[in-house]
């Protein structure tokens, strides 16, 4: 297995050279003491931190998976002192709030950050993400009372935290959760009800585990506006900030899954457990949703990361692996075969997965530095066209990264033949580890009516035409002997905006779910193409940028005809067939 | 988990209806006596073998796996008695020649039989289909003696068959295999050498197996042109036909796989083993294509078969799933969710699902019975021009359809959200043991290499040219409401043509490999469109068929206008760019 090399090159050309974002930062007073080598030094941490903490035991961790015994969970071997290196180096509080102990880094580095965690070992990071979102949520929305509590020793990693959301019957559709809350003295809640999928709700690693649970109060209306937010830790908090005595919330078992087996996915019975209502009444899946944003962006990150990881395992095996001889014999001759690397349909895959990886970076990045713009920017006119930027494009970044993710895991463990189904190399784990990124934190399909109903057609496409704006405005400044490549992607924008529209006008009520899907792709081969223009013509970019521009251009890009083309079909196309 | 349906209707449909197979058994002697009715009780009593015997110890094979001891497997519980129960019931033997105890069934048939083994238990079908492969290759090229020893008992299943091809160092390039012959007395070899990868290479399912061996005798050329086929069976067997004592072949180890656990996946180890040389020295890679032919259609209907099993439980979920309510709110009134079905973007991956599997098997039956009439056919111009579109259409069957496969697969899966992720509804195993089927049996890419290179550049397009004319001739039948879409089938088919006689002319030694990936799914996409259209026009289709039929039209066949763009890149796409 190849070691995990840190893209800091690239990280660091997408920071300062694409989209400058120590100018951005200086511009707001919050971040003001975020500096460019500060950002780099960071970045170069955080990499080691990832290569020599977390990679180490990402496959033995897969092989052992956790343990549930009796209500406790046993991480695998090595997890619970790779996360107290994590925790005692600072890195759980990296993008805390710092009047509770947190650093206080933007988000355009954080994602970087979080990427390589989930590159060199998914099921490790998760236990830290979901801590971050956790303490994001109850810093936004709690009382001093409870962010007093809660966020230092979460930020120092000694308690971590979970989002309670799914219940037996109830994933997607939450308005139909049973989870009950009664009134207690003292602004406590008695919280009773079963919660599946958690990741993270029970384990070894830390003192405490702090849940951040859905339910409904005796006075809750219906349906989703009858939520109601709680913090439930698993051990009551002493008023010197200390866990104590047992909650009255257990574990009653673990998932057997595909993936992520070191991170453990438990069902937790709520049985009268004291909870602590974050905010007002009634208004919970409102705060979840900060938490929600947040771990979508995050989970598709889990994509981007684990297609670098395999890809930089796939490129190293491509030169090493020595089979048949190139079809231009020039190349190495005298030998009985080649390494891999020289045979075009190796290439395909190779490039498909640097054009996929690098782009999802980029876009990564640049929502990082629009979420820093929402929360940090004084300029509130920037701030709202900012908001608006996150919400269109959180959905198309979870989804869009995550297929893509499972896309090149697979065209990873493609490239080592036979080889990539066994364990030994640890490309099979990739893929199995891949795949949960495009079910949990809501599946793709919900990403995408996400998209389309809230985000695009629910505003008229404002949000939709101001992105485009904002990209056409971006192509005068690319060199004209890409005109080709700019007069398609306007070409594909011009035909989006047409067709939402005619969607805008039609009263067919299933049409904003047949086309759901193709339009989140739409969005994501319009920003990819966007950023590969960008970061093509970046006086910065070396040769391989240009390079892989031109390859996306050529051949992944063309995936926009099909896309185009579908945007024809009405709801007739899924609704009339019978099944 | 729901069980399983044989789709006995789709396949007497494909047969009778589609096909009319039974019209060309009659013009063949040999096969004159399969009647169609005989037909429909072999696949109904087919699909209650494999529904009633594999389908039970699917997913405890998988969770048990194979067992390595000191060089012996053993195979999870219960897999002992189902092999002996379908080998006694004549199953192993079903395609075999009659001459030696096979049933003398036509292709066109077990195929479908081929199907629903791999639907119910990919790895159990394994150890079936190798041996019927192996039986196939020893028939068409073995001498008489080989043939009187080792065929009946593999008909009947008391032995079984391996392909041992693959090297440490030799996976694709058998031309640099270091496995040896030494000529012994008595018209046998001392073979020596390391085989990996050996599917079925050790068990305890039978008494006795019989390897057959790729091997280099001294005298051997260098290359492809100095491989000799030998047959080495684990036990040596006697003057009775008995299996004695050991011969010298042991297994080393057996991989840890992500998926077809409970197919033990061998190193082999021969240490001077006693072989027999198959047919003309030097000649064995040859003899092995004839195995290997039959194996990558057989591969190929892992994937559908996989997908079919997929497919069927997530539209008996969708079904069952109550989840948010329908977009058009009256269609299920005064409850508080619907059944997910409802759904257009659950609709979606059901519809893609079936119209992927539907499709595979009727190119698949139609590939059946194009080797039948290879095999069969008294007119020899009928048998060559059957001989070029099995030839052609090879590699695309076992690349077309295991990609759909993998694709089936991860949709059934999504419908089920993070219920598909776990063990319980086998949703994830199947994702799993689907994957191998785009591996093994050469990749995926080699099978597209295989099409453009030997398949289509090799002949000047001349098998492709016939097989679109006779596309072409069937249009003519389809009735004209569909002009459309035949225009459009015309349309890319003719574009087809036009680029390859453009490569034809290229000096670019790198163009074939950099369209071949390309060019496998033109043809799977053009083929599939011929046959919704020639199936939906069929008298005795149902409406399933005509909906079906245009949401592949107007969903998924779209994908060809990408797939059309995409053929004007020549190889400095791929080669260019700096890796």
């Amino acid at each position: 297995m190849a070691d995990y090399q840190a893209p800091l090159e690239d990280m660091r050309f997408l920071l300062h050279d694409v989209f400058r974002l120590p100018d951005q930062w200086a511009d707001m007073p919050e971040l003001a003491e975020m500096s460019g080598d500060l950002a780099d030094a960071i970045l170069e941490e955080g990499g080691k931190v990832c290569a020599q903490v977390f990679a180490p035991i990402n496959r033995s961790g897969d092989e052992i998976g956790c343990q549930w015994h009796d209500g406790d969970v046993t991480t695998p071997e090595g997890f619970k002192e790779a996360w107290k290196t994590f925790a005692d180096a600072g890195w759980v509080g990296l993008g805390g709030a710092p009047e509770f102990g947190g650093q206080g880094v933007p988000k355009g580095l954080t994602v970087l950050f979080e990427e390589m965690q989930y590159a060199t070992n998914s099921s490790l990071a998760l236990y830290s993400v979901l801590t971050a979102g956790a303490c994001l949520t109850l810093n936004a929305h709690g009382s001093e009372a409870l962010k007093n509590t809660y966020l230092p020793p979460m930020y120092e990693g000694r308690w971590t935290g979970t989002m309670c959301l799914t219940e037996p019957h109830a994933g997607t559709d939450l308005g139909i959760i049973r989870t009950k809350a009664e009134p207690l003295d003292d602004n406590a809640y008695a919280i009773s009800g079963t919660k599946i999928f958690i990741t993270g709700g029970e384990h070894d690693l830390t003192e405490n585990i702090v849940h951040l649970v859905l339910a409904k109060l005796p006075d809750a209306p219906p349906g989703p506006k009858g939520i109601s937010l709680f913090v439930v830790p698993k051990y009551h908090v002493g008023e010197d900030g200390s866990a104590g005595e047992r909650n009255a919330v257990h574990c009653g078992s673990i998932e057997h899954k595909m993936g992520i087996k070191a991170s453990s996915t438990a069902v937790l019975n709520f049985d009268g457990a004291t909870g602590y209502l974050v905010g007002e009444a009634h208004k919970g899946l409102g705060y979840m949703f900060t938490m929600m944003n947040y771990e979508r962006l995050s989970i598709g990150l889990q994509g981007t990361g684990q297609a670098d990881w395999s890809y930089q395992q796939a490129l190293a095996y491509a030169k090493d692996r020595v089979q048949s001889r190139a079809a231009d014999k020039s190349l190495r001759t005298g030998e009985a075969a080649d390494p891999i690397i020289v045979h075009p349909d190796v290439r395909r895959m190779l490039l498909t997965q640097k054009a996929w990886v690098e782009a999802g970076r980029a876009l990564a990045v640049y929502l990082g530095g629009q979420l820093d713009a929402v929360k940090y920017h004084p300029d509130t006119a920037i701030q709202e066209r900012a908001a608006g930027r996150v919400a269109l494009l959180t959905p198309v970044a979870k989804a869009f990264f995550t297929d893509r993710g499972l896309d090149c895991t697979v065209l990873a463990q493609q490239v080592f033949g036979g080889h990539g189904y066994v364990r030994e190399w640890g490309m099979e784990q990739a893929v199995r580890d891949a795949r949960i990124a495009q079910i949990y934190e809501g599946t793709n399909g919900i990403q995408a009516m996400d998209l389309i109903g809230r985000k695009v057609l629910a505003n008229k496409g404002e949000w939709l035409q101001q992105f485009f704006a904002d990209i056409r405005m971006d192509l005068e400044a690319v060199s004209s002997d890409r005109h080709r490549q700019k007069d398609d992607l306007v070409r594909v924008m011009t035909s989006v905006e047409d067709h939402v529209g005619r969607w805008l006008k039609s009263d067919d009520a299933n049409l904003a779910g047949t086309q759901a899907y193709n339009l989140m792709e739409l969005v994501g081969y319009v920003a990819y193409g966007w950023l590969w223009l960008r970061m093509a013509s970046n006086d910065q970019a070396g040769q391989g940028k240009a390079d892989t521009a031109g390859f996306y251009f050529a051949w992944l890009w063309p995936q926009v005809d099909t896309l185009v083309r579908r945007m024809e079909c009405d709801s007739q196309a899924f609704m009339a067939p019978g099944l």
